[in-house]
């Protein structure tokens, strides 16, 4: 048996290929949508690609099974176990296999058992996995987003993300029963996840890249609840659950009816400046990608600047995409694989319509500019009231430490709460490195707030404490 | 004046780059289809593309022109010389000017003028540039397909490739007239051609990027006639020009009526098996692109191994492929890029409708294979006259020096003269290397042909030097 | 915690990077000599390299632990657990600490602590990683080579490749010990290996990346034999383990006295044809890396082709590299970011004194040549016992089948059994693929045995199969 | 006659291969040091490397001559006219033949003749081709650094750069000889100079990649004095050449001894933060190549930030360099390839002696930060008198606009006259966009001016045109 680990680093996501190296097959768990790095990997171990499966219906990214299934001759194996509302969508086609708890299949010489573990979604299961060449036990469990490292998977999601009610506590009683179960299985088992640290599927990950059913029994905080603490296990659970992406929701939706395959989507489209500025009349995301610098220097008014700078520069754009328009961009370059590589990390979340697509040839005529902000004349401003503080940093961050009379608005929200914004004075954004606030500041310059600056608290703690004499500076973080 | 040089080595074509350092705006001559070198290049040097032009409708390549048009915001301007049935079919678009011989325009600094020279087709035009900010007489002169280094262009392609009837004589009477009248022009003047050695648009173009006018006047034997030799001129022109590849007339059709932009294209597929096998099925064209030895040892039957290996690989698909019809792709792996670049190969001559796109890993289930050839074996059944030899070199090689007793049918036009060739006896293929043959040898076993053996000219002459004494071979390279 | 692993496909050698994310600090664990990649994985987390350390002196890969101490701060912790003959001989050195069994140290919140594992080598340790921060109990081991997934490491390699008199007996009884005393300890642990399928430091290593004591304990051949079952346990240990690559016994030296820093290399040499003639007149190794039909087409009398084709290119260099004398090398090309990948595999397997190091532009002048080999030619000769078959293929392949009458010597014993092999007559030598067989007829070629013909099994056996009239072929496969 | 022109954009610098197709000899004419690129296209082109010339001693970068004849087996063919000081170092080594005006050698059929062209410098040769299988007269002369496009090359290095004293003078009517020389030969000629737009060794260079005689006797400034217009010819080539780097007269000392070959240079160590620190102490140069904002979150205290951002960072490196002590490097990733890309940029201006070569893995233990700069806090006090302006851009620059009470150093003389910099009150450095202003403040931080502040010339508009009423500026660009 062979097992090769994929891991995506901008999803902190896990997916496994395990192939029979004796019959040259192969099985690959939880693909991302991009699907070349399995298929180059089986070409170079000399196996083929003949069965693909999935744990559950992801949130988080595209699903990538239908793709791999129509880019080899593999069968794919899809729960069954859920109720009729998280029933798959494209079950109906001819190379899907639906399964139950309790179903088993093999690989070569690979057997695949289903084992039902519902909770973080309803129709989630787990793949115990024996290597039947060689044991007559399993060696194994992939537990997609049921067991972590160091966690459990978050019942919470569809409530929070999908919007459907009462949901999250009766997965959290699913995940009791489901952890109660694996408590019974043997301690050398290993778990490998479908998830690593950093995604938001679960609070506390760890960054290690599978672990064992022992390990998790004596220092999962999960498994630390006996069979009569349901209603505890229930409440550590849903307690303390970081805030589900908004593209979460549609992630669900895309999975569950069947991710379009990558050749059926619609090319993006080159443009010429007038282009652009109609899609902004009309409302539509253009998101520039350039550095900030570059951006500060000249940009189309009613453009988003999200500098790729970033590896989480998607993450933003999965906020503030709306996904029943086209995305517009423009990128850094007019280098052709770096635009493949753009589009690559966008489809990964589900932005299939990229309407435009150009390169900075596109910025012509009038360019709006972004000066640059004198961090001590701002500071002075909030200490006298006539600029307001905004803070779009996380809670535990604003929690910890923030400016004193600072409202405060993660970033992701910021596009759905410009209505509780002032009007009638300046606003100061701020973060912690200064580009989420950067971001902030084009969106709220796209709105028409035009008066607006942007700092990050390294500059407003300096600001503090190299105090000159015609201003010395009261403000402090709060 | 800012001059920059494009040169696509794997179809012989030249572009440029003009700008104006003082006013930022740039004019490119004769893109090739693939215009991101030329936004590119622009970026890096701080200009605009403001201007796109063209010497006329190209028949060996698809011109960028339309496109770099709509990813920038730049004007055309092409020629309105020729007759009716050599107008411009986009030449409605709002961002093309038409021009005629004296026309003129500015580029910053930069002044263009036309310069009607008709010959290789009626609408050629060669543009007269003069950089007005240093100097009052021009420069130099881009003259596309008219004039290269040490030859001039052949008038005969319309009526070999396009099938136009008697165009190429009076194609030659025009060239003639183009000749003399570049003739009382200044010695000093650089001459920037759109071709370079290796080019079927000539029969001697040489190896160098320019020349001057003086240099040409003195060297060019078509410079060499007076102004009464016009008919000699017309004999010596149409004499010995190679023969033009079949997608020629695609060509010249596409460039007339305005390539498709890329953006306009529709997305290849991914395939299984069965996908290919009902492509082949239907008659359609399934080209494998993987080296040699990896078709050998197992591929589809009725596909066509054209390996990637060579960078002429597209010369042959330009040969091949009905444009009415899809074409069918293996690539030799899954990498994306490598799949983009293959693209951009083949959409360079027009080859948009991609149908299935895939790699190796749709090769599943029963392959053909195909065995390794005994050189000594096949050329004792050619001297005993029960193997055929089938020369697919061109036609001068075949000249030089042949193989007794051997048809000849260059590579190009084998699909087209199959019913030549004998079905009661063994046929053995050969070229100079072998890539030609192998290529025959699959298109033959591919039409039913099963009964093929692949060999080259130096393991023949090998054969025949090495004798043993159970077969001394008599076979000579006739 | 954080864990990393790092694969070497073409050694099939395992490493770690373990990081405490709270201070920053890393631990690598048995590094290979090439250390950038721990450089940036660390740089590109946010953490420092601190510590390192090794669980043996490795045979089979150049250490990086002296090279990774000189490009970081780090502390190089080694085992002093081996008797005086496997001492280090750089342990004076300042950021060296010597530890014993039952030592442990700290890496930010993480324990480390060595247990004595002896018996691969007498100075092996396995080291037992507790997350402190998150846990009371040891979460895996590093074992090493000691136990690996479905094997344990062998015992007899000091004795086969280093020429240590009756060490592997002693050794497995040392390997006996070790794995009873992990039995003890618990079935969750993880094991972490320093190698996987296809290293020659075990004969049956699985192609997983790491397995739990629990599942080893059940399907490891090595836990199956009881407390008093040890003269069993050796003679199984010690039966059918591979040959020992001649390079391994330089690898243990070099490990032990600490190998050289990479800048402390003298650069290879570019060279003209007389310096590379006047190396091979020495009696140099002189090392043709280009694919070997561009060989056979010319190449320096003298050479050796080992095509760099096969990833398997450098092992051949490891059977034939003389470590007393510089080797050279001709590449394929001119491109020097493959010369530097070159020279990083050759290091990793301390091949350090490149002398030369060229492109084919050195091979000007008169060259050698190879000629096509006609199978049906050769097979004859075998047959009539004109020509002698040489099978260069492992013990294994040769005792499945071979050519009746075939000498047997595999491809990495050949430069030291010339003698062997009859002057009087023609060779034929063959292989499974024509890989190795190529390589063998250059060598033969070489050393003055000018009458050598390649082939390949696949041929041989086609040969068979297609018998002519003329020569109905009796050679069978034995 | 095949002709390539390669071009390095970072110097500016032009050189050539000339190839005759039918012999496959070659030619390169004044290669650079990397002479990778032309190896490769000539094995591209299917050509041997024969001849190596070079039109004289250069003074800007590198020559590759002497590297390029130890790759392969060409023979040098050096100018042996000018007086005994400026003869070759290297002129015994058997692959060099030294040629004198009216010298002539064949590359195949292409002819090669010296034209004595002195001027730029005394040995200063300028090479006539004909390609004599087509022309019986020449086609282009490779004019090196005498005739460029738009200008002739200045002849005051050697007194600017070299310290030769009454040098310029003399070169001036040498070149002005050499002019009246050149206008009386065909106006067809083409002209293949030496360098391009952006090269400090004319004032005016073109940027187009060649030209002709007769249009340089038409607009080049230098051909319009007629044959007793000496004196003027002279007083107008002297006037207004810019400054001459610092690395000039090293590179000249260099190029005439004859360049290491880059095999003999020692190689850089990696280093820890200990041999940083002592370098430092030592008064060794310690560049930090990462970008500003890293350098200006932590660095080591002595260091001197260049950022490797812009890709005219040698060039200060070139200016900052003392040539008799190694440089340190501290790179901003362990990328090797990138680390070799360095080397190359460094070697080609002859910074050989790289002592340390290190990643930012060696910056540990304490650093030093480098605080934003408070724009109208800085122009406030400049205004009140208690900081110091200091300009380093260029004179041009200067004269076109500065600070009222502004310094000016440009910022490659800085390092030789700290001394005339206030010790008694801060000191704000600008420049245009920043990147000069930094390293200057990076570079006098290091010589114990702690109160730098760091400016650009937008910033400095800026503060002056929003004025708020604590402080309105008064300040002006003077």
């Amino acid at each position: 048996m062979l097992l090769r680990y994929f891991y995506d680093e901008r999803l902190a996501q896990a997916s496994y290929l395990i192939g029979c190296t004796r019959t040259g097959e192969a099985m690959v768990v939880d693909p991302a949508r991009n699907v070349t790095p399995y298929l180059e990997m089986a070409q170079r171990e000399g196996l083929r690609i003949t069965h693909v499966t999935e744990t559950h219906i992801h949130a988080d990214f595209v699903s990538g099974s239908r793709e791999l299934g129509s880019r080899s001759d593999a069968t794919i194996y899809l729960s069954d176990t859920g109720p009729a509302e998280w029933k798959y969508g494209y079950a109906h086609e001819p190379n899907v296999v639906l399964v139950q708890d309790g179903d088993a299949w093999s690989v070569g010489n690979i057997r695949v058992q289903v084992l039902a573990t519902p909770g973080h979604t309803p129709e989630h299961i787990s793949l115990l996995i024996t290597d039947t060449a060689n044991a007559d036990a399993p060696i194994g469990i992939f537990t997609g987003d049921f067991l972590f490292v160091g966690d459990v998977g978050r019942p919470d999601l569809l409530e929070k993300a999908a919007g459907m009610a009462d949901t999250a506590e009766r997965g959290a009683q699913q995940q009791f029963v489901s952890v109660q179960k694996i408590k019974q299985m043997d301690d050398y088992l290993q778990i490998w996840p479908a998830h690593g640290a950093g995604s938001a599927c679960g609070k506390a990950l760890g960054a290690i890249p599978s672990t064992t059913l022992g390990y998790e029994k004596r220092f999962n905080p999960a498994f630390r609840f006996g069979t009569d603490d349901e209603a505890e296990f229930v409440r550590w659970l849903l307690h303390g659950q970081p805030e589900a992406p908004r593209y979460f929701a549609r992630m669900k939706h895309v999975n569950k009816v069947g991710p379009q395959l990558l050749n059926e989507l619609t090319a993006p489209q080159p443009a010429i400046r007038a282009t652009l500025d109609a899609a902004i009349a009309r409302g539509e995301l253009v998101a520039d990608l350039r550095p900030a610098e570059e951006y500060n220097r000249g940009h189309l008014r009613g453009s988003i600047n999200i500098p790729a700078t970033s590896s989480s520069y998607t993450t933003y754009l999965g906020w503030f995409v709306r996904y029943d328009q086209p995305l517009h961009l423009i990128l850094p370059s007019h280098d052709e694989a770096h635009a493949l590589r753009t589009l690559t990390d966008l489809r990964a979340i589900g932005i299939d319509d990229i309407g435009i697509l150009t390169g900075p040839a596109a910025l012509t005529g009038e360019l709006d500019a972004l000066p640059a902000t004198d961090v001590r004349e701002v500071v002075r401003h909030m200490n006298e009231g006539t600029t307001q503080p905004l803070d779009v940093r996380g809670l535990t961050e604003f929690e910890d430490l923030h400016v004193r009379g600072a409202m405060h608005i993660p970033l992701g929200f910021l596009p759905t709460r410009l209505n509780d914004l002032p009007r009638d004075r300046a606003i100061a954004v701020y973060c912690a490195s200064g580009y989420r606030a950067h971001i902030a500041t084009s969106l709220l310059r796209a709105h028409g707030f035009r008066n607006v600056e942007c700092l990050c608290t390294q500059s407003i703690r300096w600001a503090n404490e190299v105090p000159s004499e015609s201003s010395r500076v009261p403000i402090t973080i709060a």
